[in-house]
């Protein structure tokens, strides 16, 4: 196999993945662009990372094609149906930033109930006694999960170590969820009724703006903590901002590409909304867990068994 | 019975505990301080704050007293071998904060690991990725416990649920723990092979100072984490202090007011010493739960029931 990584620097993995890649190809090159491509239309497989386009153009200019690898859980830059019709397999990584998405979800919401870096800031200034600073407890509330894969799955069972009443909402429900006691509800009454709620769906036509301006106005008025880990697309922007400005919710978000300038501009003026980075599955655990599963996707497909298989 | 409230302004309870406080006794007074104690000498029953001094001066200027109540768990300032000769029963509050303090504990550790603020700040000026913030995920980490009280307990199965190895050191074995999968370790092993560490001891003759220079050059150096919600006094403070300068582990503490303004100057000149203010118990849930205590702690005694007796 000739492998052609694109819009690879060589920086992107550690020397014993490379070592490992170039143990199962025959030859391996790094291309930093499509216009660089030159006489490597001859490559068997592909290594793009996160954000790559893959277009039926591209597909095209690669005849021998049949393996396109994705280092990260997106692929919506690739053609996966024309890759299908060209017998191409396309794979992608997931479940690799569970744990760092779930624990990062509860360190925002105790960094928000219990104002861990105004506490920092508070110290830093001699104050070690503080009456105005903020104190709730996670203990005891409602805990409502909209979307119970694996991130949501693992949120679900930390709110349930915390000792909240977790609730969940689903396509589909989940027998063995709901016999651990995570109860379902329909996603209106979830979001009627949550003190606490993680937004983990992943993007889809179906679930594009499913937290419309009708369900965004049912989420109840008494400070209920709403933690948006997954893409802004989920939700109808204009009907959340007017929600916001009530002042009567809380909304955190773990912001990637997906927003405007201009909507991060009107979010940040939201006292009540907190905006982070990505950096939900940025853990050094999730870096090495999808560099270990970009490579064996490739060993497993030449051995005749793909895993991650996403067309 | 005549109830003194000593140090009390009347803003330390809601209306309806001191509405259940007069239900309770035929006269109820608020005394500032025992320089105005005036002809309220023939109080049977006391009610103090946290940091109350009650030595054995006051309670011979009280012939009728029975019952002394602390608002608090600390009671040092009450001379309660004293109290006892005189058949006064002293009652403190315990186990109020035990979800507040745990859950703290679980905000700093991932603010430190994830670097939650930092992100804050990072978002705030636009920045939305960086490969340089911090990102260590807590599963699978191995997590000492030193002390299983109510809050090392607690914090243990929290530290299971987010999937750490835990171990603890107590000075008396727990086989319901243990039957749990929290493995017993002695505590210089403990220190030693555990990746992060939370206090959780009570002070007294025993434990002062059991964190002694020793055990502190125990701790491994390849960045353990050590989390004190505990009074400073259990860490011999000069050792530790001098291994901190080493830069190869992390301290964090919850400040109360057990430490000199210049101990406080050298701690935070330390870049890996996280200096919180004491905010680990301050929950609205601990403040009502520490009230309903203190009140039903009168009303026990005056059943012949007595509750959270210390002497």
């Amino acid at each position: 196999m000739k492998l052609v990584c694109l819009g690879f620097s060589g920086g992107e993995l550690e020397d014993n993945y490379w070592q490992e890649l170039d143990d199962l190809a025959d030859q391996r090159v790094l291309v930093a662009s499509e216009a660089e491509l030159g006489k490597n239309t001859n490559a068997d497989g592909l290594l793009v990372k996160l954000g790559a386009k893959v277009p039926k153009e591209l597909i095209d200019k690669l005849p021998n094609l049949k393996y396109i690898g994705m280092l990260g859980t997106g692929y919506g830059g690739i053609d996966t149906a024309y890759a299908t019709s060209k017998g191409i397999t396309v794979t992608n990584i997931a479940d690799y930033a569970t744990e760092g998405v779930a624990e990062f979800t509860f360190g925002i919401l105790i960094e928000w109930c219990r104002g861990v870096s105004r506490a920092l800031g508070l110290a830093w200034d001699g104050v070690y006694e503080d009456d105005h600073h903020p104190g709730m407890e996670i203990k005891g509330k409602r805990f409502g999960v909209i979307g119970l894969g694996n991130i949501g799955m693992r949120t679900a069972e930390l709110a349930q170590a915390f000792g909240c009443e977790v609730s969940y909402w689903s396509r589909t429900r989940k027998p063995e969820a709901e016999t651990k006691g995570i109860k379902y509800q329909g996603l209106d009454d979830l979001l009627a009724n949550s003190d606490i709620i993680t937004l983990n769906l992943a993007l889809n036509p179906e679930t594009e703006g499913i937290i419309n301006a009708d369900r965004i106005k049912k989420i109840k008025t008494n400070d209920t903590i709403f933690i948006n880990p997954s893409p802004m697309e989920l939700i109808d922007f204009k009907a959340l901002v007017t929600r916001l400005k009530q002042n009567d919710m809380v909304f955190m978000l773990d912001h990637s590409d997906e927003m405007t300038e201009e909507q991060l501009k009107e979010l940040k003026l939201i006292p009540r909304c907190k905006i982070y980075p990505a950096i939900g599955y940025t853990t050094r655990e999730a870096g090495q867990l999808k560099k270990r599963i970009y490579v064996d996707n490739l060993k497993n497909y030449l051995d005749g068994k793909p895993s991650n298989k996403v067309n």
